[in-house]
């Protein structure tokens, strides 16, 4: 299952650091961008100054925003488009997915409505069955990355051969790609901490140290692997990088849009002015709180912090408000 | 068993700011001071300016340094001097400590020569049964919660009544202690998270950013949970406050002196320079790494962090060199 030709869909930050990583580890790659002069200046200025300012692309990497020229003899296809618009996108781009392709994904979040994961909303358009589906997940800060600072990251598919193929279409001097089977957990992991990181943005925000933040990312983790549990998944994922680590990076770097986004929400700001103030997008956390607050009521599972931030997010309550009831809890043994 | 009454044994950062804890809690405290001068600045101006610069003491702190003032009518008495100095002034103190009081630890770490655990020297010097002592841990920067920042702390003891007490003793507006009652987990948590600081911030002075520094607590904590395991400590204790949430706040905060240390390591400073620029004290993973590194090697725990940390620290080691050695590790399943 050797893999040359890579498709990468979508030139965002990560989609285009992945590129980079691929193309670093000798692979052929074609981005596709939606915006025409996105894809031409990587094209012919091997730039992506929108997403990936200050950073150079190498020479194989071309791009076209036509997904059909992207995708055409592509031996893999990696999705990396935002988790709420998988859905729409992965239906246009259908029926020009070449069959073989191994599909992987990076977005990482829980669908509105439907509450599926998103191998398994990869599954439902492309009737590829979720255990081949490769997630990519860990502590993988995109601008870091792009700059060739050493990281870890994990490959999850059910189907070990897939994610092997991809271990080593992506191995290179800077990107060491570990293999997990927990797809679950490691999908998990990796929408739950977005909303981690709004609330340690926000504890920032309202004044809070290292202490507290510190405590929000062990409890973070600990309603995940509640969830987890509930879900199937393995508790030792949360331990590893698709759990502690992509939730550490994520917290404590200024890099991180959830973060960044909480701590203006904490400093006061509306949403409104948070999300003008970072060109208009909203972080990832402020969907997933809601759509992993709903899972986890369906299934009886307590995800306080969860909750509060969607309080917070969705229903106008004070950031300080939601943080004094998450710190009077009262006095018990830590596990119980 | 109720406690009012509590001595301090030790007015560096930490002691100090227990005490303040203790006494925010209502409990009438008298710290002991090794230097006469301390004491009397406490008691009189009610600041410890050596420690804790620009933080007021309650008044319902006095101190001494005379140790049998500090402990006469003592109903707990609070152990914070340094880990490797503890049998020593524990041994000074043995007769004079009252025979109901409870024992509680503040020092993390591993005594050299004996590779005992903190509340094991405690219980060798004193007598006490080991499952007596109370042992703090969690995320707890001193100076953060000296400012009455809200913080979730551990307190580990087999004997769960006096855990309760010493919750009782020192529950207050910002300090939330959890009880838990396994020591082993919560000693080996706090030593190792010293060593696993000093990493991070050699990797933060050799200009890694926050990917490398997530991936280091990740991989640390992996084999802080190996060592436990084999000194039968419960694995979850790692995923809680005494676990994860020690070594994030440790590693990610510029007030911890192991990270800072580290960090001028990783700049290129001697040991000696780094010393001397923080005010002559070593940090504690420094003394750490060795002990854990022979407790991991004679039960045969794999343990690459630590050992890579004792090389720089104790062998002259470049930190650039051990780095490229923990990056450069073959592609395998993230758990093998």
């Amino acid at each position: 299952m050797a893999v040359q030709r890579v498709a990468v869909l979508g030139a965002g930050s990560w989609g285009t650091t992945f590129a980079k990583v691929l193309a670093d580890a000798g692979r052929d790659v074609t981005i596709w961008a939606r915006r025409t002069e996105v894809a031409e200046e990587i094209r012919t200025r091997h730039t992506n100054s929108s997403y990936l300012p200050g950073v150079e692309l190498p020479d194989r990497i071309t791009a076209t925003a036509d997904p059909a020229v992207a995708l055409a003899g592509a031996e893999a296809v990696v999705l990396a488009v935002p988790s709420q618009s998988l859905r729409e996108n992965l239906t246009a781009w259908r029926d020009l997915l070449p069959s073989d392709a191994i599909l992987v994904n990076l977005a990482k979040g829980v669908e509105l409505g439907t509450l599926k994961r998103m191998s398994e909303v990869v599954s439902d358009v492309t009737g590829v069955r979720p255990g081949d589906v490769v997630v990519v997940s860990g502590p993988n800060l995109a601008k870091e990355i792009a700059q060739r600072q050493p990281a870890a990251a994990v490959l999850a598919c059910a189907d070990h051969d897939r994610a092997v193929a991809i271990q080593e279409a992506s191995f290179n001097s800077y990107f060491r790609p570990y293999t997990n089977t927990d797809v679950v957990g490691c999908e998990l992991g990796g929408a739950c901490k977005n909303v981690i990181a709004l609330s340690c943005g926000m504890a920032v925000g309202l004044g809070f140290g290292a202490n507290t933040v510190a405590t929000l990312i062990t409890r973070g983790l600990a309603e995940t692997a509640r969830l987890g549990s509930a879900l199937g998944a393995d508790p030792l994922t949360f331990a590893g990088l698709a759990g502690v680590g992509d939730l550490v990076a994520t917290c404590s770097s200024p890099l991180s849009r959830n973060r960044t986004f909480g701590e203006r929400i904490g400093r006061g700001e509306t949403m409104e002015a948070a999300r003008a103030a970072q060109g208009g997008q909203v972080a990832e956390g402020v969907s997933s709180c809601r759509s992993i607050r709903e899972l986890a009521n369906r299934l009886g599972v307590d995800m306080p912090i969860t909750d509060a931030m969607y309080r917070v997010c969705h229903e106008g309550v004070e950031p300080a408000t939601v943080g004094a009831e998450l710190l009077g809890r009262r006095q018990k043994p830590e596990w119980s």
